[in-house]
């Protein structure tokens, strides 16, 4: 089973929600496992796609009980670790998808790279290394790419 | 969704192995999501049990690539923290079930009651506030009550 | 330099709280570091004790800001992971030594033997492989042996 | 006390190191603890310098031991974590200082970000938010104008 990554801020415009959401959608037609840190914006936005979809959504709670999951979220996994559980996002996927973001985001990039993952960019940060696309069929288009590789 | 965490040593004897291989198929046909440490011994026991009931399972790896995952760990979380990953099982799970067990295991006890979880012992330690029982049809009734009461 | 961990509840009676003073004092002389959670009760103690000999203190803070130190921790590293910072006080030391305490104490205990530490108590958990004594001298001068066999 | 961070890589230019070695002795005669990653190059710089005017450098480790500190680090901090160990050395300062590097000082950028700390670039990255300048005195007059506004 292949986890993706989607991350991107608790706050987005309207376009990006879109976006996230189609790439939720996408990410469960294709079987895969959806990770993300579990709260709203682009993370509930992706979950709600993936539900619509059929697929699993895993959250990584930054609080100890999780009650601050999106309501799109199957399995929460609390950390107790704020900010930091960021690491275990990236961690936890095979590919790493940024859509918009903050540096909360920018944290899940780096870490990515440390981990050698790919990062697929969709009006995120612009980091050398990412490969940045404009939508989300070209992200899971670039993803599967990654996965078949492996 | 309800998330039982499994936790117990990764070498067990086969009469704890034969338990914790219930206690994973117990708690699939609950519709719980089984969580533990993803390795051998009574984590692998455990996933095997919850896989022949159709169930998920979790598996918060030490490692940071999981390779170490025993085969029926649907979705993986490493960590790449060793043995520290256990406050994650701990924290991940409304009820905890400890199968036997060594070190590992006191800590992932101790975590709970930290976090103020339920935890029921099958000749595991004993520790004061744990619920002892003998067999995995008593955890997993143990269990409901627990979250039938939240 | 050795860095000698100091566990134990942030509540603790005045017994205990004198013996984990003396204890502080008594790393201090030796020129060993102090390691703690850095909270009140026994930590406070232990780093009141240390400061009173000149030695330096470390607290490993639960909160992400550091603010719930004692006014005796010289280094705090703040770690907002709450109760789960306490892997890394185990991690951080060579010896760590166990004053009464509660469930925080006993993670310490049990990451400590993960870690393969030697743990002393005085008054604390009663768990296989610990080194039991009564006074803060006896725990200094069972921990010089084990440093001295490294 | 103030704690302040030097992050960079393990691998730098020599005109890098220079600067970093710098940093850390003026950061020493500022009476503030150096924070850093405890490993090679940008940071075995920082703690030669800090420990050359008679600083405490702490060393946040990303080994479950520490064996893989520098000589200079005084005070030893293994997490065991990889990588992830890096959050800690930018909550565990109040300043964060970044020289080169390349995606692990990345994500202590980030995570400083995250946490509202004032991060001070020379020669690293270029993230929205930093103070870019050209020495370490430069840098540690930054630092300074933040520690006063606390």
């Amino acid at each position: 089973m292949f986890n993706i990554a989607v991350i991107g801020g608790h706050k987005a415009t309207s376009k990006y929600l879109k976006i996230a959401e189609e790439l939720g959608r996408l990410i469960a037609e294709q079987g895969w496992v959806l990770i993300c840190g579990g709260r709203e914006g682009v993370m509930e936005a992706a979950c709600r796609g993936a539900k619509s979809a059929g697929g699993i959504t895993v959250g990584i709670m930054p609080t100890t009980y999780g009650e601050d999951a999106n309501e799109y979220v199957d399995i929460k996994i609390p950390t107790g670790m704020g900010y930091a559980r960021n690491f275990l996002v990236a961690r936890s996927a095979q590919v790493v998808i940024a859509v918009s973001g903050s540096y909360g985001t920018l944290s899940e990039i780096a870490f990515a790279f440390n981990d050698e993952k790919p990062v697929i960019g969709i009006g995120s940060w612009k980091i050398k290394g990412m490969i940045q696309v404009k939508s989300a069929r070209e992200a899971v288009k670039k993803a599967k790419t990654h996965l078949k590789a492996k």
